[in-house]
């Protein structure tokens, strides 16, 4: 750098003015962010296979030949799709030690072995490549509309080349992120195909269970009553139905969050080691525990906005009314049972903690609050806060069924409650945590996981000495 | 570096001691930051005109003339005012070489052509600038409560004097942010003279329209109570009023939200490009969507404690009792009456559903949040999800006022309900919306967005190849 | 960077391949890492005193005695006690110009007087010392449980040693964050040892304030109710009680908020300058207030949701029920009285809006929130949102008591209401604000935070040239 400086001073370096910019291709892209580049004080100058400007093309900026417009700038953005890379050898001397930027996406993940960036590197080993920009669409960069991520991923093997690229990015109001050396391009490839990779199986298995749960509700309350009772009620499909629904696949999810945990403890118990992989299926349920917990806790949420509504339903009011009603036509007043007091407020008392202790679990799973947090805390939250939150939205859901769980004798056409059945996942949970908890299954899991193993016999003292 | 690391250590490295810095400058800025420097264990020697220690000096710290000062240390911080600057020509080769951190602000946003740091940069070429700290305030640095931002940009054009900058700021505690070369000191020195630019314009608008609607709700209910029946209803100020207003103010801006890309849609499809600039006021509004979208979010959290607490209220208390009474003293209960129920709680549930979805759009608006996600997720949420929020909120309003729509014939004052005025704009962007799906017109619109022209004719087939 | 490209390329540039890397010490911690780094397509090398493999090393992995593994790589991971360093003094050839990777932790914090890292620097002056991966927990690393934090501190006092262990990180999913130079390695080294410690003293706090006012409500409502009229209303234990704790807590906490800063408003005016410290509990309570302040947002959301499922709970429904059969039992109807309905529905406002803006102050206080935001629009949103939300929460207070303070004459057992002790310090913050708003202290204050001493003479005007 110090060389630098007192020899010949970069482009970027001591001088005021923007450089000039190469960009090929004048397509969608590259039109784009010529465009916003010219507008951020850049000049551009286009290279295409003709040469001539077209009516696209925006004002002000030139367009030459691919070769004679490489000439022009130390940066060149390749705004070309991969296919049509191969051009590119014919130009190797020209671009010989300049920066070249590829923004290319594909149209799959993982369509070809190597990413673009590095396949692009190899067409041209005298050149240095930068991948960028390929997260930011042409949409946003015409219409401003930057309110999504202003990041920028950037990759490179020369970190020169990358501090260029990144002080354009900087200049047009984006944030570069480096992503290291060209190893990473792969991954800044894939990442704008996705659409929430790690959120589809949560959200479709939530889906799923609440689609099974609306239409088991629909048959038990709705259509028996219709079909036996001869009794219209289907107004409880707006309502009702839902906040019997959203608890139950709320306390479901919340049971698959530890259910995963429970199985890796039995698997490394039984195997006397944490060194070999779990199955697949464990590995990926595993990967997914941060997103079922938030879709549990978005359907928590659903329960108890319905929760809080209920008093100013209008059937609500219309049966406390008539019930009062029948207590006055009948001159007589119910009496005030302290046992149904305590229930109640208690079962309304766990749902209120259960919900509390959940939204702190939701909150402390926002990227910025967890990247303040140790390994230490982060555990420390997420388990122990964790199977408080599960004890006690068990519990308010058993205390919802106090009463109910006896009488219940005869169930409509031999259907449980819904309730009945969101309880069996949570509490083969919570049973099996609490079996885990005893000290002659804690210490060997303990020391299985400080990397103890069962059949190791001598080695396990000769590093001792290690971390 | 590795050539710096054989022969003479740089006096970050390979010691531990902490490096001299000299401070031009005994303000209250230079003062605080010197002193918290010490408390840090630098060494610090200010430079003044007078070179005498005077009572406010930091203890421990040295005061020298300028020029001795300047040859104590490698880094000067220049806590001076940019208007002084000119004293350090004289200073030119004491200082050559040496890194100048530039920590200055000015009183107004784009006060001077260029920013300090580059004047500094053109006045004393020889030496390296750097800007930073401009950011953190005096106080905070006194009082230690840093409890805002720990951030500190820094730009420059010399990397190895940034480093060293950005050394002493983690050393301070502070979080370093580079921002790149020179060119962004303009921004840096606006940056903390903002008081949130793009907040403002939602704000004032979402108060100026709340006035008019608390004033429209005051005149129709309690004034005209009061005068044409002599009821004196004041009380419905605290709660009912605020109630009304806070729904109404919500939907009219969320609707507002999606107006604008309405706008630009028609604009594109009329003008067939979307290589022209939108006018002024259309890129404003849409610069300002997602403030506009927050300041409804919080309009509707509003309406929805307002609307939880209603059966908390006397007022409402008195009114279901007085009507259970009125029941009994009458020997009659009224029936339940199924399609209120249905449209009762329908409305509740499109009031729940939609402010869910609302909340999750306000998450995603999050910046730890939205940096996680990618364009098209992004996309996925905010144009997917906030038309399903806008379809939801306007049906629970049209739901709320079903069955008064028709028997409202006579308006008190000829004023109608608020909730009436509330749907216009919702309902007109919701019918263009439709209009626009319709593939006569999100065809074309679509090539539009890819970058397809109206008016070109052969050049858009000779750039096929480009991304 | 330019001159390595033209020689002998680095292993991590220009060849797809990863290089090896050769792990010291065959722990847990060694073992994981290596297991890791094989599944992400690094050759691994493990140094051993014995040089032998044990049934415990990852499969594929080489173990060669300390200084063949040494020779094996550039980069040494060295995953060894701190006591154990003295060995790698007998290799001092093998490892000069190599970069040693520190990922060691310690049990306690700041157990030695310098840290790991720079012990292990000054042992091995030749070597490059990087400090990394001791924040990353090896059960993470093994079960890919990397839900938590995913930042790896990263410091080093040669940048290219650094780049290349951060390259080695980001392969391995994981984001590095540079802290800078070698000096960092103590704060590092401290960091996972910590749990929450600024959050504790709020924590314990908060928690002892709770129970004391749970004690002090059983005892004066449910122990007094059943000595002195026999009357068991114990049910009030699970909703009523915790109701009546949380808002008093949360109202005091929040009040404590704003006391230190009265405090040192109070100081600064007495001594007349800002330039000498605080004393320590004013230091320590100063840094702990947004802590205690989230804490207070914590409580007072239990309360509202305690406050809104009231209408739900079995004793408040009987309780409605037996009050309006009464009257109707006794044939009359309780008039509407209008101005209670003002004051509790004022009560309810305040409640409302005191929330809301104590909420935006929690969303302020979000890590990726504040760092959006300047310092003066942090002071804005923190002082004066601040204390708009302790003048509501406070009005909310006074308003809910508001009739019962003139005929509480009789306290039981002479305890006052619990509402009437959170008052205390509220009012008393309030006041004294109030009374420093006053211009005759108001000046004199800002002046003082200005960098004013009521003690200098001449020395001010001499510096009102800086900043």
């Amino acid at each position: 750098m110090e060389k630098n400086a007192t020899t010949i001073p970069l482009t970027t370096d001591l001088s005021n003015k923007k450089p000039t910019v190469c960009i090929f291709g004048t397509g969608d892209f590259g039109r784009s962010l010529g465009n916003k580049m010219m507008q951020c004080g850049y000049s551009i100058v286009f290279g295409s296979r003709s040469g001539h400007a077209s009516g696209l093309i925006p004002k002000g900026a030139a367009v030459l030949p691919h070769a004679e417009a490489a000439e022009t700038s130390n940066i060149i953005i390749l705004a070309v799709h991969r296919i049509h890379y191969s051009f590119l050898e014919d130009l190797k001397e020209v671009l010989h030690g300049k920066v070249l930027v590829d923004v290319s996406n594909n149209l799959k993940i993982n369509q070809y072995p190597e990413s673009n960036a590095e396949y692009l590197a190899q067409l041209l080993p005298g050149s240095k490549v930068v991948k960028a920009f390929n997260t930011v669409s042409a949409w946003a960069l015409q219409s401003g509309a930057l309110d999504a991520s202003r990041q920028v991923f950037v990759c490179g093997n020369d970190s020169k080349s990358k501090e260029k690229v990144m002080d354009i990015i900087r200049s047009l109001g984006l944030t570069p992120l480096d992503k290291g050396s060209l190893l990473a391009a792969k991954e800044i490839e894939n990442y704008p195909l996705q659409l929430f990779p790690m959120w589809r199986y949560s959200i479709y298995f939530a889906l799923g269970l609440s689609a099974f749960f609306f239409l088991y509700c629909l048959i038990r309350d709705v259509i028996y009553s219709y079909v036996e009772k001869k009794k219209d009620i289907s107004f409880r499909i707006a309502v009702s139905i839902p906040n019997k629904v959203c608890p139950v696949v709320a306390l479901i999810l919340l049971a698959l969050v530890y259910l995963p945990g429970i199985f890796a403890a039995i698997l490394q118990l039984y195997r006397g080691t944490k060194y070999s992989r779990f199955p697949d299926w464990l590995d990926q349920w595993m990967l997914c525990r941060k997103q079922l917990g938030l879709v549990a806790l978005a359907f928590a949420f659903l329960h108890v906005l319905y929760t809080l509504i209920i008093p100013i339903r209008y059937y609500v009011r219309w049966r406390i009314g008539a019930y009062i009603l029948e207590q006055a036509f009948n001159n007589k007043t119910d009496p005030f049972i302290n046992s149904s007091g305590w229930i109640h407020d208690s079962y309304l008392s766990c749902g209120i903690l259960g919900f509390f202790f959940f939204l702190l679990l939701g909150i402390t799973s926002l990227p910025s609050v967890s990247n303040n947090v140790n390994w230490r805390e982060f555990r420390f939250v997420q388990s122990y806060l964790g199977y408080l939150t599960l004890v006690l939205c068990t519990a308010h859901t058993l205390l919802y069924g106090s009463r109910r769980f006896l009488n219940a004798g005869t169930y409509p056409w031999f259907l449980p409650a819904v309730y009945i059945l969101s309880l069996i996942i949570p509490c083969i949970v919570l049973v099996m945590k609490f079996v885990l908890v005893f000290p002659c299954l804690d210490r060997p899991l303990t020391a299985i996981r400080q990397g103890w193993e069962r059949k190791s016999k001598s080695s396990n003292n000769r590093c001792g000495s290690s971390v």
